[in-house]
């Protein structure tokens, strides 16, 4: 992502300053829409820098993350229509590594494979497909690790939000998004605002 | 739910033998197939004992939770159809407690809920629903707990998922279902599955 640099303002109050975007593949426009959203919403609440969508646009997703973002702050990117493979290359190209989520990957509990992700400090782009990705996401030229987090069929937006609540050690949960229009005060009962500024 | 004396056999494995099932609210047919899958599969594989989706039916959904529940074991429970207020009712009156996952509940990471979950050693009944749920939810009578997986708009499903595993501690995700015809073998590249006796 060519113009990612921002993001990395957004990570204050997270536990590790490197850059997390996901990317995910095999989107189908209608059909998926609300799961894609969730997926993208759960990116961002829990902690990514960015999103792609890749190989495919779909309006509707944009404008919908966007508005979260006008709403709601931070610097959450949105990028889609670029190839997976394009967006992979590119990735390593700057020096990052690709984590493939999928349930035949080493279990993220029994495995010490976050201790291995983390310890090598690099920027992480993570594939989140649907059940029949390419081969190719589970070979060596494109995923450094392919995890499961726990070897049963559930969902990728599951999936993706254990990840980096381990990643992040739960301190994504109070990060604050800067120059928000609006922000919830916890309540032990009811609905409760602001609005910011 | 009163036919629910066999999910307790399926936490082997699991950090607590407290059950917990899953209530999900404001489910529409069609629209919402594929996203409400996702959150009754999150439940069984990340270690809740049954789901609920009340008020309304969804054959299709039923029928792909069955099929998992056939081909990848355990005795995860599926129920469709009852009112809410009803499930609800009926759960507190077999000693249960409700915990509502909610944007606007107390914060996971910044409060206590989960210790004061937890150690009321009770059964577990969580509520989830889409954006826009009835105001009861957030009242004495029904929700004995408002969770916010994060103050931040995202997914049922991405809250579910870090709840179970915050509550499980992890655990879920290495428990064994039993009476599988298929399970996955973890691996660091590819797809490896075995077929069970």
């Amino acid at each position: 992502m060519e113009n990612s640099e921002p993001a990395a303002k957004t990570s204050k109050g997270i536990a590790s300053t490197r850059k997390i975007v996901v990317l995910r593949w095999g989107h189908r426009p209608q059909r998926d829409v609300r799961l894609t959203t969730h997926v993208a919403l759960t990116a961002r609440a829990l902690g990514a820098s960015g999103f792609i969508l890749s190989d495919t646009v779909d309006q509707k997703i944009k404008e919908t993350v966007e508005k979260v973002n006008r709403n709601w702050g931070g610097e959450f990117l949105f990028e889609m229509g670029k190839p997976w493979k394009t967006a992979v290359k590119d990735w390593k190209i700057q020096g990052g590594i690709v984590v493939h989520l999928t349930a035949y990957g080493e279990n993220l509990q029994a495995s010490d494979a976050l201790k291995r992700i983390r310890s090598l400090k690099k920027d992480i782009l993570i594939l989140v497909g649907s059940q029949k990705v390419p081969k190719e996401f589970y070979s060596e030229e494109v995923s450094d690790f392919n995890v499961a987090v726990g070897n049963q069929p559930h969902s990728e937006c599951a999936a993706l939000a254990v990840f980096l609540d381990r990643f992040f050690e739960g301190k994504e949960l109070t990060k604050v998004f800067g120059n928000a229009k609006i922000a919830i005060v916890p309540q032990k009962r009811g609905k409760k605002t602001r609005v910011e500024c």
